[in-house]
């Protein structure tokens, strides 16, 4: 990171190779996925947990270099959800957070689906444990979580709302299978959805959380997963008790190793079974080399993205 | 009700009987439990849900005296989580809602217990479902639902911390169970907690939010069951995220018969083994004749009152 006040200010330069900790294993990286969590790292405003990687990336798929204590194969394909360290050649990865690469999946797709598979189904799958015929609420629907997370909803059955910011936005949610499309900047979401959503998956805080709890119906759970609108809001406490509503705040990335193994080895249950069969798949927006990871930074930030960004090393 | 400025103000009067439902029992009332919804009923803040009685009372104890189409038989002793209509002679109580005397309990402590063992089991059982060695705050430790809610947590292995006004108070609840003792008079509860709480059960909202957010470890839950502090506050949800902390309100009453029913069924199951071995009691601070319930509101209302007041029909 080449300039804290600009995301994009990113360069490549030579460090030294990660040293094993016990139990984790040397990945030489094939690809890696960009995430919005990135750009804030790239700004300075979101420090990687202690004892992490100083480089940026949450997420790769490469090929295991060096199998350190654990039993893996010198060679094996896996997936990797990292703490940092995905935009390099290679990244030193806790055994508990590899993964298999699904059966059809190239390296690149792989990357592309790690983190957000482990962050939709660690909050829709593991805390919402949404139930078919449920109604659940996606904001940006056709980002990276959203085109996902929209596919995943589907296969569990439950009916999907979403929002986004164009006609054009809206209609790739539609092809993925969301039923109800509302554009934020021509409608407000809480009027159309008013006491129906069974949860809500929000990357944006502070500035939906009263149209969020509006659009909430009994027993309504938000999940707030980004703050892109913002940190600090006021509250209605008054508006939780009669329908026993509830607030939470996850990230994937403060969770503990521990933490970080129990989402990975839920989701490869529930969700590989799902990649491998069709009903939910990669929805990659482009693939750049790692060495334009400045463009790719830009690119996500221009809001103009639907679905993933790919690094790729040479 | 006879002046909505003072909930003190409360007059015997005569009205037709209540009028049976399909599925419900009329129920002559021998005793009936005072809860602070009641004082908030009397002033016009709570009105009752859509079809309950208007009458005020939200527990009671007596005896059937007319099954309605219901197989129960006439004279049997019921506990009963009400809706409303608590305080009178009669009372109409779907099925769903009738509990069994726990073996050795008088008709007037049953009716001490319901309310408080039916929204304690559904927050800190259902809800939060509290484990072995976890730590719970309790705020109003020395009240109707502190109470009884030390005495559930500790016979579910949890530590106990509460908080509560006086050094007398904070004595009832040492000798009950509690093992971290908080006058809040004189000690900031968060400062005391900071990072260490699972689960809060809360009764104060507004004024505790931010310190309550402050108390919780991680995946920490608040639950907020009462607005005695207000209802509107500043919520950062940034403390949210990295902790995974979620906030939860609800209420008893606003519940469907069915949502009842399924926390009565629960609460006998899991609640009532505890109360007949003794594992959990009951905690009546007076028993007061029904002609006296604006004396019962006032005693509540002064905060002198240690675990639960009971009226009795003459």
């Amino acid at each position: 990171m080449t300039n804290p006040d600009d995301p994009t200010s990113l360069a490549l330069t030579e460090v030294d190779l990660p040293q094993l900790k016990d139990g984790e294993v040397l990945v030489k990286v094939q690809a890696a996925g960009v995430n919005r969590a990135d750009l804030l790292q790239a700004k300075g405003h979101y420090p990687p947990p202690r004892g992490a990687s100083e480089i940026i990336g949450l997420e790769c798929a490469g090929v295991i270099e060096d199998p350190g204590t654990t039993g893996r194969a010198k060679g094996e394909q896996v997936g990797c959800l990292l703490s940092g360290g995905g935009y390099a050649e290679y990244v030193a990865v806790p055994e508990g957070q590899l993964m298999p690469i699904p059966e059809g999946y190239s390296l690149a797709e792989t990357a592309a689906i790690v983190e957000v598979a482990c962050t939709v189904w660690s909050n829709l799958g593991m805390l919402a444990d949404v139930q078919p015929g449920q109604t659940v609420l996606l904001h940006g629907g056709a980002g990276g979580i959203g085109t996902f997370a929209i596919q995943l909803c589907k296969a569990l059955g439950a009916t999907v709302a979403v929002t986004a910011g164009s006609a054009a936005k809206l209609e790739t949610c539609r092809e993925l299978g969301a039923d109800i499309l509302i554009n934020y900047r021509e409608e407000d979401f809480s009027e159309v959805l008013k006491g129906r959503c069974d949860v809500i998956l929000d990357i944006i805080g502070a500035k939906y959380l009263k149209q969020n709890l509006r659009a909430l119906g009994e027993d309504g759970r938000l999940i707030i997963i980004g703050l892109q609108g913002g940190t600090t809001a006021e509250i209605n406490l008054g508006a939780l008790l009669p329908r026993r509503l509830t607030v939470s705040g996850t990230t994937l990335r403060a969770r503990s190793a521990a933490g970080k193994a129990e989402v990975v080895r839920s989701t490869i249950e529930h969700v590989w079974p799902m990649l491998i069969d069709g009903r939910v798949t990669h929805h990659i927006h482009t693939i750049l080399p790692l060495a334009d990871a400045s463009r790719a930074h830009a690119l996500l930030d221009s809001g103009e993205v639907t679905g993933k960004i790919v690094l790729e090393v040479a």
